[in-house]
């Protein structure tokens, strides 16, 4: 409301990187305004949670307006970017107003990405937002209610087969996560089925399952899923998804249920911003994290390609990484208006963890291995400790203790369109409709 | 699968009503198949608390097939009536499916109704499920998101203007809750606007709020509702809702945001059962809660009409009556087995409560009255105790002690569409977008 002379920021995505940005901006002496399509920051590693009716989405989400509500300097908008206006310095918006800024923070993140078969999300969603994970947990547990109800051998069979695509850590998480529901949860809940005779499949192109870890501990993952009763399909890939079955390989596999875990594609920033893009359309940008031809356009997170001097690889899509982004580049733009000298982005990398089943997680801290029980011990206190919210942090912590002790999941609801009758299940003889 | 000569109950609806009716008969000597469209039971007389985002839809719901795990005669189904052959004693589904049945209980429930004013129903949703609570939430937290960007004052003015039609218990716990959600919970998140500004104006054609209670606390509720900031205006009609406008009487509104709490109609059993109903589509019983001309087929809950020997006006669709029915219909059916005498079903009542805002409440419990904090007090410990799972009791009693303390609501999440450009708000200029 009130005009300044103040430099003005903008950061476009309250994800781990614009989060992490605005905090770092926050209460400093420049005036920030944090624009996102959502009203919430999402705590994304535990969305998978979300998907397989283990949390629900209020314990993994908080409002951003309520996260940076100190920071008097920062003004939250529910916005979503139609254009940049780099010649201006000008952000349009679809709402109609236009944001002017000196520096311009993107972290627009990452959607997945069907290599060229769009056709297929029908069928096999994604994990990305909330509104994926409760797509994909009412598929799951319709699926159930639905093998209960259903007529032939046949359709029971093909209710029960969920095919996962996509063995990096998302599909490995997810795959534990159904076998547990399908193995424990579920048990004695039915009178014509027995979940347990469900078939998770986990299905990936490459050689071996979380090809970002190292042999050793890919091998553990593979053995902790096989010891849920996942199916772990290796060297095989996806060539084409229809509704009732998928053909992997030589093979046409009858099932009712697909999960899209593969490919990951950057947002659209690339196209806003007229810049040069890999071919996952991530933003190439220089050490500083700017667009090599614009000094103040800043790209952090999932939307850019970075690769460390001396590194083959560009960084990761994952959280530490935007989040010493989102740091670094708050860090910049506050040196450059006090004419600081400006490092160059180095990223510390403490290491990684994935989870498999209720009670076993693998790690790699830095060298560090960890497996089994201790490893998902690790797991555990990492992720509640990260995540935002001092109530939320209490009320993951004493759920999971509760899941724990009873096995009992309490978010076993099918919402969104509610009624059966308006649930999805693409089927080979009548589309959507049971 | 195993064919049995034991009886056959069909249950439709598992709300109050069915799921009583179905845990009374939990392992007796009778096969029981319950079918509802979704896959919860909710406990709807906190449904209002979704809507204003202090809950999750997950602690105000449980899985019905979790709830009857234990009783092994009772089969549960998700499923949808398409039609009830009283010739041939069959339930059809829209799956398919067909079941047979000696004794059928219909506990379909209740709509809201809009009085012949459907297209209303687009601009004021009411609020009966959980997808009605969330899209209630959505458009009010939206509201404050679209406040904050507006960019003329009268918009700014529209967007907190909120009206909620009808003044029983929903549509004042509706405008309590929505009071301090603006007075308390979003007060300091906002940069452009103050929360605190919003005008909840509660309206009713009736003289009195609450009318089912008694004229004093009547008064009571209606002091406690202004003492919040409250708008309440009586003896006032709703003529038309279009985007962006309320008619109440001669007055036109502009608003941006509407609530429908007004009017109830019952399911479509009359229908299907092709029976008298009164004017609200209630289906008019015997003192066996069966059909005057079919002794086996069982209406209850929101669904019937009975009025009880020696009084006027029939039983009230309150979650009571509802519970107190299906446990009678139970017992009845179990006495026809029997050969039992079956007695007439009497009505024991307890008393009523309404909550006001965050620590208010009013009730009458047979001639006992109480109000204010104490009443609050009373009605948090009827409700948590009656809350089914342990798990959900402990939660919710945690949250509201979490919230009352901290003025905090975690569950501010705006999800569903999801992204600010599918998010509705009919105004004058333009449909669903801004």
């Amino acid at each position: 409301m009130t005009t300044s002379q103040r430099p003005r920021v903008v950061i476009i995505g309250a994800g781990f990187g614009g989060l992490s940005a605005a905090k770092s901006l926050a209460n400093k002496d420049v005036d920030v305004s944090l624009i996102d399509k959502h009203n919430h920051h999402l705590f994304q590693p535990l969305l998978y949670q979300v998907a397989s009716a283990a949390l629900t989405a209020a314990e993994i989400a908080m409002p951003i307006r309520h996260i940076m509500r100190k920071a008097e300097n920062v003004a939250v908008y529910m916005n979503e970017i139609s254009a940049i206006d780099q010649e201006k310095k000008i952000i349009r918006t679809i709402y109609g107003r236009e944001f002017s800024y000196d520096y311009l923070v993107v972290a627009t993140g990452a959607r997945h990405s069907y290599f060229g078969n769009d056709q297929w999300a029908e069928f096999a969603p994604g994990l990305k937002t909330i509104e994926d994970a409760r797509e994909i947990r009412q598929r799951v547990l319709t699926a159930f209610e639905k093998a209960e109800m259903a007529e032939t051998e046949k359709d029971r069979e093909d209710y029960l087969n969920f095919v996962i695509v996509g063995a990096g850590p998302t599909g490995v998480e997810l795959a534990g996560a159904i076998a547990e529901l399908a193995n424990h949860t579920l048990t004695g809940d039915f009178h014509h089925i027995t979940p347990e005779s469900a078939r998770i499949i986990l299905v990936d192109a490459a050689p071996r399952v979380l090809m970002s870890f190292d042999e050793e501990l890919s091998q553990k993952a593979q053995k902790q899923l096989e010891s849920l009763g996942v199916e772990v399909r290796l060297n095989c890939m996806v060539k084409h998804i229809e509704p009732g079955y998928i053909t992997l390989g030589e093979e046409k596999l009858s099932a009712r249920t697909f999960i899209w875990a593969a490919g990951v594609q950057a947002s659209a920033a690339g196209k806003w911003l007229d810049a040069e893009c890999d071919r996952t359309g991530r933003v190439i940008v220089n050490e500083h994290l700017t667009l090599p031809n614009n000094p103040d356009i800043y790209i952090i997170g999932d939307t850019a390609h970075y690769i460390p001097e001396g590194e083959e690889r560009p960084l990761p899509g994952v959280a530490p990484v935007a989040k010493q982004m989102g740091n670094f580049v708050a860090q910049d733009i506050l040196a450059r208006i006090k004419n600081d000298k400006r490092p160059r982005f180095k990223y510390k990398d403490y290491g990684s963890m994935a989870t498999i089943g209720r009670n076993r997680a693998i790690g790699d801290l830095n060298g560090f291995k960890v497996s089994g029980f201790f490893g998902w011990l690790m797991w555990c206190f990492a992720h509640v400790y990260y995540l935002i919210g001092f109530k939320n942090r209490l009320i993951v912590a004493f759920r999971w203790l509760v899941s724990y002790l009873t096995l009992n999941r309490g978010v076993r609801l099918i919402i969104g369109g509610g009624k059966i009758s308006d649930l999805p299940h693409k089927t080979p003889e009548n589309d959507y409709q049971v």
